[in-house]
């Protein structure tokens, strides 16, 4: 893992409060016009580094590759953790203030140096398979008190392992991407039949996701001890959720087509070794996991803000919504892969495997709107006067994150996407 | 779609007890030796006639070929319908008695024609996704009268729409792999903690599943109308369940480690036009279904006799547990499709969208052992003198299907897999 050298600086400048300092080193996918050649970048400040350009001057020698001039980072990521850290190495020296080789070289500077808001970002992965597990007990409390027993919100087997079920990798986005409305089955009144109707209750759920980076095979569990380096990076996600379409059609195998529609990422991807100054502990685990969960290290998570802004389209200022933090997630990531695999699941690379929403202890740090509204009881405010209790058309949700300790900020961006309105479709029932 | 010469036969000889007739043709992907080079091929009694030779020779020309000199069926199927019916066309004429051109040839025939005894057979298509639907109501309700209520063994949505969830698309495996039992949380006691153990309560489930030929773009939603013009074919699927694993884990999420360990596929995909002389029509659906889930046609399912054989390592002979009839399940594959996407989900081209446990009326056509033992409770007893209410280390599952009319037989081979001792955990809680 990277050491931290606190005065390290770039010849990029960097805002003190841009997420994309030379700590970070994030990867995405970019191309200069929407529809144009993508390949791998690192995001610097405000600028984005062609990682493609530095391999093909020989800047960055990698075993077996090139990796970069790609559209995806998945073979990149598949070659292996030594290729991380050299990468990660090398790039760091190389936008450092005291290294002549980039910072001198106009031409090269120039081929290789982008402003983020003049290219595209597109989804940096090839997602095989995407999970999503439900671990802040908060949130999972809190949904439980609202729908089932507020004296048993826990289901049982909640505090014994971190319940997941699989997500739809097809339909996994990335930032900026609009999200249709969805349309299906509702059942507003319990006396009569369900209805077909545009989703009355669409929300969002602020989650993070972890990008799986080693595989495993068939068969073949991943330890707890292992889990760690199975891990890449994380990025924000958004996995919208039609909630009224969920309550009808949930029992008893789980969501299905009130999660399918559309689930956004951020177009970054921060790397565990990025966040290696961040680590803190999941919160107490009672009772003591069965021995296949247990971690013997208690830096098992990380300390990550993140935040919920809401806009409409009667004005461009958005207001927060949710102000929470990582740390509040009672299973490990690792703890996440490793049940994951104990029955022989398979994982991998590019896998993405959702947190579930993260809810804090507080009104002010629930997860989704329907927490936060508490099932349409609690309407929010806007800044512009507008009230909500779900997400409206044309409502814009922004989520963020960021870690930050000793003047040391390490950010993921964010993951934003409008809501434009259902189809319309030729029948009415 | 192809209409049907009963006076048809190849030059190839074909058992009368043949699933592989000239009027099946189905396709897999097959190799000399086990490590040797995929590509793809047709079934034709006990023989694979090697489709990349055929297309090497000039003899099978497809718009923006060649696409069977490859590892999967993908890149065929996506090159779409008029290329199906090409190739069909062309192969059944080159196979045929009258035809000379393959059959006069001895040093083409010596190319293309393989012993299907001699060769491997491989998964025939890369997966991006895999769905299970729950769709015998025999099934859901001998599930619902074993664990919930006996006077409500439905839930009130089953009628309404195609339950479904999505499952582990990593984890589908061909015929002839071996399945390691399954270690995991259990719950034997209720009133005290789970255990970490081997899987108790084993299961297979007897299930058909289609697969997209055609997909849709995220936010489009396939009508009823279109969707039969989004499958290509079927596959026989052994969707491997952990039951005691699978009653802890799935509240309120759905089935997930219970499930993700092993999903068996027969290797040759059975086309649509090959069943097409075995249309029938789903039972009577009583409510109709909403209007987007209404079909106007009313042959929109399939005769196929499905059976299940369960053969121990005492003996190799097999016994048949279930004989049933894909004609039973409620909802049809046109159904399930458009449900899929009703919400905006993407589907792509090789997803496999499994029927879930095809049950019939009676407990002899039962698709699972926890029906056919009835939860346990009704032991079955082997020929070899052996009982089972689950399946033990060494048993084979062994699924076989066919549709015959009119002298004209169309199977799918079998789905077969053998069960291994679960691996030894370092750990006992």
């Amino acid at each position: 893992m990277s050491s931290i050298d606190k005065n390290l600086t770039s010849f990029v400048e960097v805002a003190n409060d841009s997420d994309f300092s030379i700590h970070n080193l994030p990867y995405g996918i970019f191309s200069e016009t929407t529809g144009g050649k993508r390949r791998a970048g690192i995001a610097i400040g405000d600028q984005v580094l062609d990682l493609s350009v530095l391999e093909d001057a020989g800047l960055l020698k990698l075993s077996g590759g090139p990796y970069f001039d790609k559209p995806t980072l998945n073979s990149f990521i598949e070659s292996g953790r030594d290729n991380w850290t050299t990468a990660r190495n090398t790039v760091q020296k190389l936008l450092s203030a005291d290294n002549d080789t980039l910072r001198d070289n106009d031409g090269l500077r120039r081929k290789a140096l982008f402003n983020q808001s003049d290219v595209t970002l597109h989804l940096p992965l090839h997602v095989p398979g995407y999970t999503d597990f439900y671990s802040s007990k908060e949130h999972a409390t809190n949904v439980g008190t609202m729908f089932r027993d507020p004296n048993n919100a826990l289901l049982p087997n909640w505090t014994e392992l971190p319940v997941g079920y699989n997500g739809r990798a097809s339909t996994v986005i990335v930032s900026g991407h609009d999200v249709v409305r969805p349309s299906g089955q509702l059942k507003p009144n319990p006396d009569e039949r369900p209805i077909f109707s545009a989703c009355k209750r669409l929300d969002f759920e602020l989650e993070t996701a972890f990008v799986v980076g080693k595989p495993n095979h068939i068969g073949q569990p991943i330890s707890i001890d292992d889990a760690w380096e199975h891990i890449f990076g994380m990025v924000l996600l958004n996995d919208w959720s039609a909630r009224d379409i969920q309550k009808w059609e949930y029992v008893p195998l789980g969501p299905f087509n009130a999660k399918t529609f559309a689930s956004s990422i951020s177009p970054w991807i921060v790397t565990l070794d990025a966040l290696e100054p961040f680590k803190t502990s999941v919160p107490v685990q009672d009772p003591q996991p069965l021995a296949y969960l247990c971690e013997d290290k208690t830096d098992n998570t990380y300390d990550i803000n993140l935040s919920v802004e809401l806009m409409t389209e009667k004005s461009d200022q958005a207001t927060v919504v949710c102000e929470t933090n990582f740390k509040y997630m009672y299973w490990s990531m690792a703890q996440q892969l490793t049940h994951h695999t104990i029955t022989g699941c398979a994982v991998q690379v590019g896998d993405l495997m959702g947190s579930g929403t993260i809810s804090g202890p507080t009104p002010e740090s629930y997860g989704s709107m329907l927490e936060i509204a508490w099932n349409a009881t609690k309407p929010v405010t806007l800044k512009d006067g507008e009230t909500r209790t779900f997400i409206e058309d044309g409502d814009t949700v922004i989520m963020k994150g960021y870690s930050e300790k000793d003047g040391i900020r390490v950010g993921f961006g964010e993951v934003r996407g409008k809501v434009l309105p259902a189809l319309n479709f030729n029948f009415t029932n």
